[in-house]
């Protein structure tokens, strides 16, 4: 896309949030710099551009940098946003958009930290039951939806915010030890992550599930 | 403003979160019904509505019901966009907005809470340190902004969002015995609480100072 000005985008491999960021990219066809980022040792462009909090996703627009991931998905609908609508245009249907891509930052991604960043029992088992009722609530939403994405038919902001539970959780649950998205707890929910994930885009934009797995098996043996 | 449908507001006298949608409201120039609710003995109408969080503020339009504060406030801009706009039209400053609107809750009022609500000297230093840092941002956000408000000449909803470090900070500051927010400290972020508290439309509607001094004088007592 000609005319956009100039795109620079500073992730890290692994980051499910810089992910959000590289998927409505790819999906809106925005041509960009990739800047791989080393989060044990912050770069000083990093540090210039996202000063407050020192983590990736930053995206930077002819100069100016943004941070946060959700900020940064709205912004990419609202610039280019005559192809792929990430976000829907009623406001009711944008609210309530906005309200689930808050509820999994707020609620799933915690609760699923909480259950698998621990070595202690009662931990892990209040983590997995206050993530199976956040869970529940979305396998509900969709449920009650009748539609392959959270988005409707095609991929929206919903979705690429919930890729953390689509991708990156059940490798979490192999490296960690725990079981919690089955097809029979949650089986509208399992179908979205099969189909989330092997849309052609999303797909070719996920880490290797081999570096993610070695990664986390590591630090979860550094807990005990 | 008649043809705009009927539109409850669910809220609490003391909430931080519902004046943030009544302010909005009021500032709009929109109709409402307002129903009171009481947080210790939760209504049918409250679950019905919102029976994720069960909490206020929740805004009902025509019968759609929307919970979580930021995202009634957008829907308020959104839906009523023909006077008083609270977000910015550039899409790069209405992401900036979403972003210090998540800083906001993310940062400052989790820091603020850690200092004031614990007896324990440490933790109320750790808060206290955190907050002041959180602040030092905002202060330093004014600073280079030269504007009256965060929204530039009139409130927006980084201002709205603010309420909380306008008003109920000092009050919770001296119900619960520490100092934070000087005019030695942070003279930008002090002048714009005197600014936004003095503000009329704000003014009449945040709650009345003794009531809210009492209920924390109480609640900081309960811990002891």
């Amino acid at each position: 896309m000609a005319g956009d000005g100039e795109v620079q985008f500073l992730g890290a491999g692994g980051s499910p949030f810089a992910r959000r960021v590289q998927i409505a990219l790819k999906l809106k066809g925005v041509e960009y710099t990739y800047i791989e980022q080393d989060l044990r040792n912050k770069s000083e462009l990093l540090l210039k551009y996202n000063p407050i909090y020192k983590k990736v996703p930053v995206l930077v627009h002819n100069g100016k940098p943004l941070a946060e991931s959700l900020v940064i998905l709205e912004y990419i609908d609202e610039t280019w946003n005559n192809n792929y609508p990430i976000l829907p245009q009623n406001p009711y249907d944008k609210a309530m958009a906005r309200f689930w891509t808050k509820f999994i930052d707020d609620k799933c991604i915690p609760a699923i930290g909480k259950a698998a960043w621990t070595t202690k029992k009662e931990e892990r088992e209040k983590g997995i039951e206050e993530a199976t009722e956040a869970l529940q609530i979305l396998e509900n939403e969709l449920k009650h939806y009748h539609h392959k994405f959270f988005g409707g038919d095609t991929i929206g902001i919903v979705d690429i915010a919930a890729s953390f539970i689509a991708y990156w959780l059940p490798i979490i649950e192999q490296a960690t030890g725990f079981t919690l998205l089955t097809v029979h707890k949650f089986p509208n929910l399992h179908k979205w992550t099969q189909e989330f994930t092997n849309h052609s885009v999303v797909k070719e934009n996920l880490p290797p599930s081999d570096k993610l797995l070695g990664f986390f098996k590591a630090r979860y043996a550094s807990l005990k």
